[in-house]
């Protein structure tokens, strides 16, 4: 951020959201470098150093093969307790427990856990409006490890030019605010978590706000653009953003449930 | 959203996140849509049809005079009590007991209210960081009524061009989550809280995810180029986002306390 920080009276660049449109269905063992760097040509731009992208958590799960079939999963005694008071399928809430390492909270219709990845979500993040082949319901689980797949992804993509930064976004729910936004859930070739304390600004006083969730940032500039991931877009380039600070995964940005400040 | 959807399988335009730089030191009772329309200019370009000005909490507080001076506050009795318990100073604490409705967390550094606005926040979103004419102390506090900040700058530049939505951020922190990310805490000329329930989506299945909170998306992009708006950036233009819907304050982005899923 000196950058900016040294920019103050300079005009500086717009940063960019870019689009990546004419990504089709990805389905379970596509090559997803490849697929968004033929979205990135069909586009009209190639990548440039400096460059984010942004790739929606649905597509990262849709390549990874990350379905289960709702009619292979049996509910524990767990679920089918935890279903009766949530009023969901006992199916989906069997693997949003194999998902999750804590019930936060289950109340009719709502089910909120920490997942095995840190984060707290409701229903683990699980998508379940995906069809499969022959009608069978299926479930779409997150990434195993999102930031070893945004780490794949930048290190396919630099094959072919300059490694990017990636950012693996997700639509989340908050505390007592309505309506969602996005967060990083997975990061390479950024810090997701900048650390800026011992930092001080134009008045040379120290920083007050010493810790910035670039990832979250980030994820939801190019919501802006993705909508929900369900429109067509579910990939975006941010482009003319300087970050600095050295490469740190969104596993960061898990506060430890211990550590909790508004709880 | 609808030109999301449409354009799926053309090329978009890309989203841009303009800095507004140049504009300096914002002191009470100065015009600030006209300090804005001046950074405009400075910045080499001008509103046009549908953009989106986003102002940062600070400038707004500073132009409306909410500067309190902290050797002019009594801590009352409650104020005393918090403020052995956080280790805060005890005018400050008084300041936040002022401007909050319900108390929700008090441990050393750290106190959580609801603010008189519907915020849950910590301490109040007041600033101390500001050192007034003579070296007093002093505090800054929220704007009075941010929707109402925001559709007056919206007013006042209308009446030079377009008129331009607009949204005033705030940087927050969020349980489980660390790091900050922004927020609109004011907003007007957009729907900062879009409800989508009952569209569709591509495949003709109903929206998952119903609601957007469209005023913390855009203040989360525009935080990319504003820092934490110490660096000098304390406004940005954010263009070409198709928004629709009607105009609706940040103030529906307040969950109601008694309704919160998280809790």
């Amino acid at each position: 951020m000196n950058l900016q920080r040294a920019g103050a009276t300079r005009a500086r660049r717009a940063i960019e959201i870019i689009p990546l449109t004419g990504i089709g269905e990805v389905v379970p063992g596509d090559d997803l470098a490849a697929t968004i760097l033929a979205g990135i040509e069909a586009s009209g731009t190639a990548l440039i150093a400096g460059d984010i992208l942004v790739v929606t958590q649905k597509i990262v799960s849709k390549a990874e093969g990350r379905f289960v079939a709702l009619d292979a999963v049996t509910p524990g005694e767990e679920a089918l307790r935890l279903a009766a008071i949530t009023r969901k399928d006992p199916r989906l809430v069997e693997l949003v427990l194999r998902e999750s390492t804590t019930i936060l909270r289950a109340v009719p219709h709502v089910l909120i856990t920490r997942h095995r990845l840190g984060l707290v979500m409701a229903n683990a993040g699980i998508d379940r409006s995906n069809i499969g082949p022959g009608g069978a319901e299926r479930a779409l689980l997150l990434p195993e490890d999102p930031d070893r797949s945004a780490a794949g992804i930048a290190d396919a993509l630099a094959m072919s030019g300059p490694r990017p930064a990636v950012v693996i976004s997700d639509s989340f729910g908050r505390p007592w605010r309505m309506g969602v936004t996005a967060v990083g859930i997975g990061a390479a070739g950024l810090p997701a978590l900048h650390d800026r304390r011992g930092e001080v600004d134009r008045d040379g006083r120290t920083l007050e706000v010493t810790q910035v969730a670039i990832a979250d940032l980030i994820a939801s500039a190019a919501a802006l653009a993705t909508g929900e991931g369900a429109e067509g877009v579910p990939a975006v380039i941010v482009r003319n953003y300087p970050f600095e600070g050295e490469s740190r995964p969104a596993a960061d940005l898990n506060r430890p449930l211990a550590e909790d400040l508004f709880q």
